[in-house]
């Protein structure tokens, strides 16, 4: 999926809504744990429930990695699961030497077939390159995370700014805005009009918004483009909506709150 | 394994050496390959003919996850058939936000049984902190890393040093030398005298000897302390010094010529 197509998704559902499938064996309802594969089920009747409100899925690698090659098998069924029309990000956060960068690449593009993978920015662009040699693939790089540690590096002053500013300083021109995004947290949208300076016209994966408490107003405020140029993540606050048997509906019912706001949001900017 | 029992092993065995298991369906010998599971029987006899003369082996994790849930179960397995006394690290370069890290942790140590894994200190303390919880378990931070893009930010100026050394200082005091070791690029070995400045007593895990063309002897002089303090990897070097039948003599040949050298090296410290 290129950037325009992306965006064209964007309009059609009234929504720039990513849903993060953080999918935890121990969160989930406990009617499911029967299943063969407890996981793909949950996951399923989340996709099932909320594709025609979101423009992207992400899973978290680390909650299938955390069960070992089950876990991938859970992980494939479900990117398997997802419609076409859903932009599907693996946020895995890798980042390596250009050697072991291309079997990353065959891992999560060859084989998982994800649009995106998450990276992180330290080794530099040789451990960033090798994936855009895949076409309509794309790469989202840490820049200002939404955590507490994010402050221990990401802050420092260097000769161009803060490194998270460097980061986007440097890196903007190692691809382009389409195959290339960024990871900027919502919990920090004051700095969302530097991110912007830099990097106006790419797209901007924001986490951040509902458990971590950042607000999509003040996002959109500061972080919309003139091609949306957003996608929002939430994960616990849409999926674990309801423990219940309930659970899809009740996810269902938090995406459509989302999307509801997001729709005002796009009118408005006449997008 | 904690500091004193590697080092004990390190004394035992008269060397430092860590094998990286970087193991390419597409580079091991085509005589394998009918075998149900090649990287598995590839690893185990590579295994087989060097762990009395390595401390350590070190499976990069993208060479598995490239093969999706197959690559986790031949991962799997070779972590299961290293010997005891062998510290096994997964080199996964992970980092993410706490609620995460602590999925990672579980996979990589409850599932995986790895003693240390190799993380991005790009997001900082609560990326790191949660793997503490396991006694006897590592983490293994990026600091300066042997790769040319490490000069795009490791290498920036801020107020205390470079990146790489600030990294260094900030990170040291979130564990203690027996649970938090740090990634030292050897092809940056005129940089050693640096690192070792700031934690004169962690172990470092060394790449870049062999392949990368770091000199073993240049790292020893600026790195060992008096509890060793080093593991140097090599990768290609060893598991792929020959294609023929005789791979895993070849390996051992390689690595014996190492463990030689790390001989000589130990006892001329005193070590």
């Amino acid at each position: 999926m290129n950037y325009l197509q992306l965006f064209k998704h964007i309009q059609r559902k009234r929504s720039f809504l990513c849903i993060g499938l953080d999918t935890d064996l121990a969160k989930i309802p406990p009617h499911l744990l029967g299943y063969q594969d407890p996981v793909f089920e949950f996951n399923k009747r989340i996709i099932d429930a909320t594709h025609d409100l979101c423009v992207a899925y992400k899973p978290n690698v680390a909650f299938y990695e955390s069960r070992g090659f089950e876990g991938w098998l859970s992980l494939e069924k479900t990117v398997n699961h997802i419609p076409k029309d859903v932009f599907k990000l693996a946020d895995a956060k890798r980042g390596d030497i250009g050697n072991t960068t291309r079997m990353y690449a065959r891992g999560f593009f060859d084989q998982l077939n994800v649009d995106a993978i998450t990276l992180s920015p330290y080794m530099g662009s040789d451990s960033v390159l090798p994936y855009f040699q895949y076409k309509e693939r794309w790469v989202v790089l840490l820049a200002l995370t939404s955590n507490e540690g994010a402050a221990d590096f990401q802050f420092l002053k260097t000769e161009n700014g803060q490194l998270f500013e460097e980061v986007l300083l440097q890196s903007k021109d190692w691809g382009t805005v389409d195959n290339t995004m960024f990871v900027v947290g919502a919990t920090k949208a004051e700095l969302m009009k530097r991110v912007r300076s830099i990097v106006p016209n790419h797209f901007l994966l924001v986490p951040g918004v509902g458990a971590q408490g950042g607000s999509l107003a003040e996002v959109a405020e500061n972080g919309l483009n003139d091609k949306c140029g957003l996608l929002v993540n939430s994960s616990r606050g849409i999926i674990y909506a309801s423990q219940g048997e309930d659970f899809a509906e009740a996810a269902r019912a938090e995406a459509l709150i989302m999307q509801q706001q997001m729709e005002v949001i796009l009118d408005e900017a006449g997008l």
